[in-house]
């Protein structure tokens, strides 16, 4: 082996009559006459290498031999290539390396599908020879763009003061939160860690210890049933400050997010992003993380129906509920009523028993409520603004169910009917969360983000008396309908975290079985603290114009949580197995 | 809450007659006449804080009532200290802050040990109020050292276009190497993932994907019994490589360790650091890690004392073995007879039958084997060096024991007689390694570093008939006797790849079995490559002068593989095992 002059992508007029030695891929070979042409490619690109029997014909012959995907090292002169042959659609389309030697580094079977963007392949099938997948220019574009984010990440927060601090994987259980991944102990038969689900009481904990400001890059894991967003472990951006306020702790995540997109996309993003509170993001766009690049924002009707006399729109009123509509500019046209039949089908997901609809043409409004409206028409149409050749939606129920499906539903038809400007980047802070949610099934309140948050201290009254009531210091970063991630103040001192156990459902002892060493931590000088976590993997999605964060991840888990690969998890040896005590599924252990 | 305008301990006179907000822990109050002296600590230091009644009643009498490790917040102006207030030894001795203004963040009870560096706190306390420890000013600077190594490694391997990639810590198990630590899979009943030893396949995969050039500061896990410079999960720089020779990885390795000792120690060390053969560093120094701050090097008397009719040394020649000596130079009035004894006692920990020894004086030498030295002794003298003052320290027995008994007697006497400068950062290449390792107790070979290291391209015919004359393109760098990181070139080919799984006793089957994925990806053009994993905990520990790793990890576990702050590893619920099919000891498991 020789040693590499250049990489193959970058080579250029500038590298003229210049002996290279390069080496990477056989992307393409061609034989054109006595020629032989090859693109070789790494990880910068590609090149074209011409072999000349009648200059050197060793080589010519070498080259001859090579199929696509060999791995060669090859050594020529750079050439400007003339006239027609200049190809202005490759960044090294002025030049060609006229090869004098080469050598096969490693030959190559024929692989199972294409190394080229326009391949299709299905997700399995890349996923099992992730190896050549991830020799894809694309994979290897949105691998090189998270690594971009997570430099420019770790630049801002050095240069802020932030100290990057590691914390065990090997962890405790805790009964709160999402299902979490055991780790048997060898050594304390019957035991087990937890990997984490994030480090939000190990970070606490470091603030505790005076660190002020602390970051990690961290994997977590959650034992959850998997969607195009969810792995089995995914990756945190992880901040915590000492001292800070909401909004400085705000202003910090803008100025970091700011830079990443400026320079991973050369974006400049207005600062500081809007803000908008829990309840008006819920009320306008029926969702805790709306998308704000298109309008179609829910319209509350309970008023303006008081009158109308379709039974749906009454029971829920007279139930407490609220009937709000959605209105689809311009789309009368384009869905037909079996097309408003399988949007009643897609809401009835949501909790809702179906969707009430009106087309407005200009005589009026059209549809199977239209008879409900008779004399209430200009008035609906003042209310929604609905104009000939829109569709109004409606629903009508409870609170959470009008949100979750109009909100849904406003998603859906913004992707369908191209609203949505892909260059966009919205950014939003939904402020002013509600500490706690009412589970139906468990018989009790949980926490909307974690039994950690801090309480607004204006609501600290309500806790015992109002669950419900009391908002906390939570904030979420919302990027284009996705939730990028979420902070909040913590509770700093021991008695108020005791009132949020109880809330919770804890009893003294369980309280301090489980988190003792945290209430016992807040009592030796706990400062006042708060941070956030991003989700490296979404935004590295977002950024990379991808829906399914397994396109920026190098070796994710299929939707069963499998590797194809290497078919991780896999069976283990039974002296494994009895080494740590344990036999699965009630089989005895043979010694 | 005020908006702190500075740190504590960054307080100098260039902020005179300013007024600024500070936050921290009271490290110490005094009280002397009427006024009140507190000293606040934040992470950067400490500054002096003045309340004077008849100025700032209000804020006095609220200082009167703090005690040690409250959090406070105060207000004042920054006052020059006049005459011998000033104090020297402090980084803001020549400042004090007259308080205007104090506000009680949080109270503390009296914490179980100070925070104080020369509070000497038995391990298991610490690490039970790891918090506590961690505000002490040594582990603030241990982990803020950590920090710049980390963050000088990844600048020197970013700009060097090493791209940071994650990989899986859901993975699977593999029979070689030590024990893994398993995660049961809840979907696939009774399968397993395993916690990385080390991405080392995965790195190779990144290689065979086009990467070129991979880093990552990645957690691994072992499940192991603990020693002071292990852990259970432990931190590693992990870098990979296409198309370089080992020269070249080497090359690059240094550059980023000297950039780290310059930046973090401002050190300078020597380009290149000394390469020393495996063999030559076990005949050398009885260790394949050899701390090269000092001498007392082993010198073979095979020859010298082939004539001399002492039993021990006749037998270990005529078995093969061998008779080596290390000489403690001055150190015959230091040890007495039963200081010798002992050392003969923590020989045959390395499985030595004893220790024959002689101290020189200036008639000879003395001690149980002098009398058969007679005529011999002073041929003896001339190969030792020894002189008169000196003890002469004998191992005769198979290379292997006395390289392991001589070696480490040679570190222990090296302690004890103070030979070893402090302040010497002594790196070294340990190169050529042997491949293989054969194991008595298996009854076969195992590899020497991991089974994907190459062997030396001279060495590859005697893989099949003699592997154990084979050697590794393998080498570790070594810092003061200590293992560093080890690297090697790997194996891109996949005959070499299978005749190395047969060679250490794999089936056909079951190396498919367990490593058919990587021989599949050996065969779709795998480039050469190579790389190098740094440990980060002994790295740090070197630098901040440590012997333990602990002090570099900010939650480390005990001896036990216990996290005495939380307890983890704990018991999980039933219902948690239950849904892994999983049953501890045999007891099944109620649904």
């Amino acid at each position: 082996m020789s040693k590499r002059t250049n990489y193959c992508g970058e080579i250029t007029k500038a590298e003229l009559e210049q002996t290279v030695t390069l080496k990477g891929w056989v992307k393409k070979r061609r034989d054109l006459g006595n020629l032989i042409f090859i693109d070789l490619r790494d990880r910068t690109g590609f090149v074209q290498v011409v072999f000349n029997p009648e200059t050197a014909e060793q080589a010519w012959k070498i080259a001859d031999s090579c199929r696509s995907e060999y791995v060669i090292e090859i050594t020529g002169i750079v050439s400007a290539r003339q006239g027609s042959a200049i190809n202005p659609n490759m960044a090294t389309g002025e030049v060609e390396i006229i090869a004098s030697e080469i050598e096969i580094l490693n030959a190559a079977k024929t692989t199972p599908f294409l190394i080229d963007d326009n391949e299709t392949v299905n997700d399995e099938l890349r996923l099992k020879y992730r190896y050549l997948d991830l020799r894809r220019p694309e994979m290897q574009n949105n691998l090189r763009m998270r690594h971009d984010i997570t430099r420019t990440v770790r630049n801002y927060l050095d240069n802020e003061g932030f100290m990057d601090v590691e914390t065990p994987y090997l962890n405790k259980s805790t009964p709160e939160g999402a299902r979490d991944y055991l780790v048997p102990s060898r050594i304390q038969e019957g035991h087990f860690y937890a990997l984490p689900q994030s480090p939000q009481i190990t970070k606490q904990l470091l603030m505790g210890a005076g660190f002020d400001r602390y970051y990690q890059i961290v994997r977590c894991f959650r034992d959850e049933d998997l969607r195009g967003d969810r792995q089995p472990e995914f990756t945190q951006i992880d901040i915590e400050t000492s001292f800070l306020t909401p909004e400085e702790i705000q202003d910090h995540t803008e100025a970091l997010v700011a830079k990443v997109m400026k320079e991973v996309k050369g974006v400049e993003v207005t600062l500081p992003f809007p803000r908008m509170s829990y309840d008006d993001a819920m009320a306008r766009y029926g969702s805790d993380k709306p998308d704000t690049r298109f309008g179609m924002e829910l319209i509350d009707l309970s008023d303006a129906v008081k009158e109308v006399e379709f039974k749906v729109f009454q029971m829920a009123l007279e139930n407490g509920g609220q009937v709000k509509a959605i209105v689809a500019k311009g789309a009368a046209d384009t869905y037909s009523r079996k097309d408003m039949d399988n949007f009643g089908t897609f809401v009835t997901q949501f909790g809702a028993k179906g969707l009430a609809w009106l087309k407005v043409d200009e005589e009026g409004v059209k549809g199977p409520i239209a008879k409900f409206m008779t004399g209430k028409e200009a008035d609906l149409l003042a209310v929604t603004g609905a104009e000939a050749g829109d569709i109004i939606m409606f629903s009508a129920d409870k609170a959470e169910v009008v949100a979750a499906s109009l909100g849904a539903l406003r998603n859906r038809l913004a992707k369908e009917l191209n609203l949505i400007d892909d260059s966009a980047y919205n950014f939003l802070w939904v402020v002013d969360w509600p500490l706690l949610e009412y589970d139906e099934e468990a018989g009790r309140y949980t926490s909307a983000h974690h039994p950690f948050t801090m309480p607004k201290e204006s609501d600290l009254a309500l806790l015992e008396t109002a669950p419900e009531k009391v908002y906390a210091e939570a904030y979420d970063i919302v990027l284009n309908g996705y939730e990028l991630g979420g902070g909040s103040s913590r509770i700093h001192k021991r008695e108020i975290q005791e009132q949020m156990f109880k809330v919770l459902g804890f009893t003294k002892e369980s309280a301090e079985e489980q988190f003792g060493f945290l209430l016992d931590a807040l009592d030796f000088g706990f400062p006042p603290h708060g941070g956030i976590a991003l989700g490296l993997d979404r935004l590295a999605m977002l950024l990379a114009g991808k829906d399914n964060i397994r396109e920026v991840i190098a070796f994710p888990k299929n939707s069963k949580a499998i590797d194809p690969m290497n078919e991780a998890p896999g069976q283990v040896s039974e002296a494994q197995l009895a080494e740590l005590s344990l036999s699965v599924a009630g089989t005895m252990i043979k010694e």
